[in-house]
């Protein structure tokens, strides 16, 4: 290192940043002043390439600090990356790339997207697991395909939030000693000094966590320190390593050390000295001496030369190890083996009635095998959730005698909302990893941060939410699903399946799987359904269709999992009351959504009147239907037959209000639901 | 203590609890018959009376591992609860005073409703730290009004849970010396042997904290142990503490020590020989002894005389402390102070716009000297969610010079998920405690398992959730609610309050603070908004009215928040283009659907076409209206008047969508939304 280029290119970063925000009049100057040094640093030793930012061996870097964001995009212009000085004059503009939080999708180089605190920290977990899990897979003696790190910055407010210690600790069971953090310890949050909060000692709870600890008392200027803290902890054999990094909020700023440099821009008279004493032209904004471009630039072409090297090795393996090289290069190509699907298990009426959390064991277990890359585990629920496909291996350090890191299978302890932050980090990893986590439905609501972070930042990561309502019976009120389903339909890009029997199940797998971009959640029954007359894989993948077609029905129920029999069952009565009603299954609203609007149309069309059914909060089924029958209070406890009874969710109790929808709407003229004014 | 007589008290809870749940041939048998030696011994040393549940100066016995409620309930049946042997028998049926897991509202005794874990220890917290702001309000040297203790049982699951790390870590800081918690340290989950994903340092972590720590290795049976750990545990000034229980999980069962015996009733075998290895007949069921009963009753005998004693200070205290005393009085009676809704500002249409989350700070800085019961925070959000009234004094341990017991305001640090559950715990404690917790909507996200245990066990807490929309801006996606309101519009018992301006906000507050059993979200802007012609405490308060009345209107539009002045000016707009456009204002559904339905078909009425607007998902808008104008994507990050404009949330965007609803409706009957068929 060059102490005066090192120098340089900090203060350079630590000027983009407050030109950034100054010139947006808006963001959060206080972090990137203060960790200047220590991004510095870190870049300086890791591995990537600004040209190819998928490289699978690339290190990361996270951030889990996500608004001191103006540090990421001012290190992403300053090594080259499809961002410019340009893109940070719009810091913070609509449409820009440069966003007030960093946003993976937007972002060129930003592996993740952060902003709500504890997510990054807990991606970051993720991202190593996946590396361990992806190494222990492809990694041989003489071919080490995989050995890149994860780093992440993060500040109090991180280490505050419950889901990192929930990942944090599970990080320190695993032992992923390629997992590097530096906690920005700047004794300052938003509500000012952290001691009116967090007076806990941090570095004693990761001790309890089981990390490796690394103090830098320096931490806004002793970079050698930061360097050979990196060495340190890239020899730990079994830990990863939390480095408590002490700086100064805002450093160099008149208010450095006060949270007043936290959120909001510098003052000009402020930045005026800050550019004075960096020895900066206070009249100039958003100066990138060429100094650092070309001091910068030889860690690049190094770096460079480092993947050409492992490109050589990887083919090299290709000819020594074809199938599984074949496999790899399938995986980076981001493709599924061809004809997966023929895994899928169907079912004809005459199988025996079967809950669909067993139902999704059976595709587990034959999937598991035809597709490497899928990866999943459970939040302490196993045998629930019904998860663990036979003959699986844990994913845990050999160590322990419990498995290895070859493992699929994830043991999460009872973790929901660090099991979502980690499945986003093994997302974002690559290689197409596939990665299901089980819990209870009502429990996604614990990681719900993590949800809509999935759903925000495109990772197709599955959730098997298992005991999907009232049916759960005896567990009562406490664990029964309400407002679930539609907390979840209403986030933006992401599949809520709840299938009805064996094919609705393949179908949510199928799509589940398939699917690069959107999330899925799987809801599952605890009870044994039967398997319907007229499901298919194929109708069901359209998340909506026709399971009882009727010639002009004087009704059509449109229903969800469990109750879809119910509805069938509630038709026939119907019938034999010599009414027709028709019924359509509707396993996914946006996969259904997402159908050409005279297919849709067709299944809900105008002139008949449609009553929703669906054992929980009803709210949002108007969407496709005139009524709505459904559960708007909490559970109860009792056994899962008699409380569906209680609450009426019977043949009788549908076909009741389905004739009293019939009969209310006797000669009024009706529109789909689906028929809208704009 | 006698020790025969202990021991045959121990085996009595193991078995009522083993009965239980076998002739419900569903629970936990587990915990209770390995923590069973630990509650009698707790109760043993806890002072309460079964006959009146809500002596507000009693101790508070919280089951964190909610799903060992068997053993809650055997206790509550032998010490003289309103429960009985019958009740026992309908353990876990439906509409039974037993249900699965332990129900504050259906249980007599039950301070709170545990089950999601991590839940019931942060409720602990929060009823500690209410009763450190209550015994500091009101205690005098000579009148010790409040010095009770909160125990709470926790198992693995729950210290590996988040949200009890985020609160545990606040109890430490506040050093809560009337907190005394007991870890079930049964090696065993759900998953079998905890070392499969938590192999953390548990004590090391508490110590972290800053709790006292103490450790009996023989928790089956050293009650003597667990005595002595309680009186030291009394001793401590500065901390909560935590006593490592080491215990056998199905003590005296044959498949102790496994999880086999963690969730599913013992074999009858089984059973047997554990009657018998306690002396009891294998052939009786439910079998309570004399001695036993006897025993218990001298305890509760004994507490009585301790509550007489107490009533005694409490009368002397009204009379030396007049004016506390009857405060104390009003507050326990339930009631709050008479005509204090008189303090809650009014606003007319000139008065200058303001951020909504600034007119909460008024009504807030209003009200606070009026009624002493209000106490609140923010998750480190204070200068964002202007949460803190001017000169309010902290909620702080003396010690740390930063504010003291007696504070009304709570820095609870980044930790949504603990506030929440921290302010169920302080509902719960009683004495007619009104508090709100502030952060952004979007964040009360990472609260939701807390959010819905409110709604669900009737505590009247209050969300302060500001930067409600796209319309905070800059900070982006990350932080715009998108499916937040519909999230929690759909959760029973939840009021949901956008206010649109000032005198909406003072309705927000003034139906929240007037709640008994219904816990609120006042969703809240960063941005300004202007004060509304027709708008009113009175109307508001009805959850939504006309707020722009038509005479045979064009149509409806409804909207809620920032975006009724747009939809106001909208109406302006379509009425220079010759249409009419009636004005709703719609602050909380829960509320409004509270009216009586001749009213809400006043403000919603048939053959209107009525169109919602909000600047969110619209799921769920369905309800209120044929048309739909939402934001059903995630946002973006720019300034907020651009972003607004950029997805025409604009008078003109409005319009447009109006007058398109307007033609599509034209000639076709139409029923209000509100028109069920059943």
């Amino acid at each position: 290192m060059s102490q005066d280029l090192d120098q340089l290119a900090i203060s350079t970063i630590r000027l983009l940043s407050v030109d950034s925000v100054d010139k947006a009049q808006s963001g959060h100057p206080g972090a990137p002043l203060g960790l200047a040094p220590a991004a510095h640093a870190v870049w300086q030793k890791m591995k990537f390439n600004p040209k190819d930012t998928n490289w699978i061996n690339r290190d990361r870097f996270i951030l889990s600090n996500g608004h001191a964001c103006a540090l990421l995009y001012s290190l992403l212009v300053l090594y080259g990356y499809d961002l410019t000085v340009e893109d940070l004059k719009q810091f913070r503009q609509l449409n820009s790339k440069t966003p007030g939080h960093p946003e993976a999708l937007d972002v060129p180089g930003c592996e993740v997207t952060t902003g709500p605190l504890g997510q990054g920290i807990s991606n970051a977990v993720g991202l190593a697991m996946a590396q361990k899990q992806f190494g222990a897979t492809y990694n041989k003696p003489d071919h080490k395909i995989s050995d890149s790190y994860t780093y992440a910055f993060l500040g109090d407010g991180c280490l505050m939030e419950g889901v990192a210690s929930e990942t944090c600790s599970l990080a320190g069971h695993l032992q992923l000693n390629n997992l590097i953090a530096f906690w920005d310890d700047n004794h300052i949050s938003i509500d000012g000094n952290t001691n009116v909060a967090f007076t806990e000692d941090v570095m004693l709870r990761f001790k309890a966590y089981g990390w490796h600890l690394i103090e830098i008392a320096e931490g806004d200027t002793d970079l050698d320190a930061i360097a050979k803290a990196i060495d340190e902890a890239k020899k730990v054999e079994d830990k990863p390593t939390l480095i408590r990094l002490t700086t100064t909020i805002g450093f160099g700023s008149l208010a450095q050390g006060t949270h007043g440099v936290h959120g909001a821009p510098l003052k000009a008279d402020d930045i005026k000295q800050l550019k004075e004493s960096m020895g900066f032209n206070p009249e100039e904004t958003f100066v990138i001496p060429k100094e650092v471009t070309d001091y910068l630039k030889k860690h690049v072409e190094e770096n460079q030369k480092v993947q050409e090297d492992w490109k050589k090795l990887f083919e090299s393996y290709k000819q020594k190890y074809p199938e599984l090289g074949a496999e790899l290069q399938r995986r980076l190509d981001g493709k599924l083996p061809e004809n997966w699907s023929d895994a899928l298990p169907t079912y004809s009426p005459s199988d025996s009635a079967v809950a669909t959390r067993k139902l999704s064991e059976t595709v587990l277990t034959k999937i598991l095998p035809v597709i490497p890359e899928i990866i999943g585990g459970s939040a302490d629920l196993t045998g629930s959730n019904l998860t663990r496909a036979a003959g699986s291996v844990d994913f845990q350090p050999p160590a322990t005698g419990l498995g290895d890191y070859s493992g699929r299978y994830i043991r999460y302890g009872v973790r929901e909302h660090g099991m979502g932050a980690i499945m986003n980090g093994i997302a974002a990893f690559g290689a197409n990893y596939k990665n299901y986590g089980g819990t209870f439905l009502n429990f996604v609501s614990y990681g719900a941060g993590a949800v809509r972070l999935s759903a925000l930042s495109h990772h197709p990561v599955i959730w098997v939410a298992t005991h999907d309502s009232i049916g759960l019976g005896e567990d009562g009120p406490t664990h029964q699903p309400i407002e679930t389903l539609a907390h979840l339909r209403a986030i933006p890009n992401l599949s809520v399946w709840r299938p009805a029997d064996g094919n609705e199940t393949s179908a949510a797998y199928l799509q589940a799987i398939e699917s690069t971009s959107t999330p899925s959640i799987i809801a599952l029954t605890r009870q044994n359904l039967p398997q319907l007359e007229g499901s298919s894989i194929e109708k069901a993948a359209k998340g909506g269709y026709t399971l009882v077609k009727q010639d002009k029905p004087d009704v059509i129920i449109v229903s969800s999992g469990s109750e879809v029999s119910i509805s069938a069952d509630a038709a026939k009565k119907l019938e034999s009351e010599g009414f027709k009603a028709g019924v359509v299954s509707m396993p996914d609203f946006l996969t259904f959504d997402k159908q050409p609007l005279d297919y849709r149309l067709s299944v809900l069309p105008d002139g008949v009147p449609i009553m929703s059914v669906e054992v929980m909060s009803s709210f949002g089924w108007s969407k496709y239907s005139h009524e709505q029958f459904g559960l708007n209070r909490f559970g109860a406890s009792g056994k899962g037959p008699e409380i569906y009874k209680f609450f009426e969710f019977t043949p009788e109790g549908v076909a009741d209000r389905a004739a009293k929808t019939i009969q209310f709407y006797k000669g009024k003229p009706l529109l789909s639901p689906l028929n809208r004014a704009f």
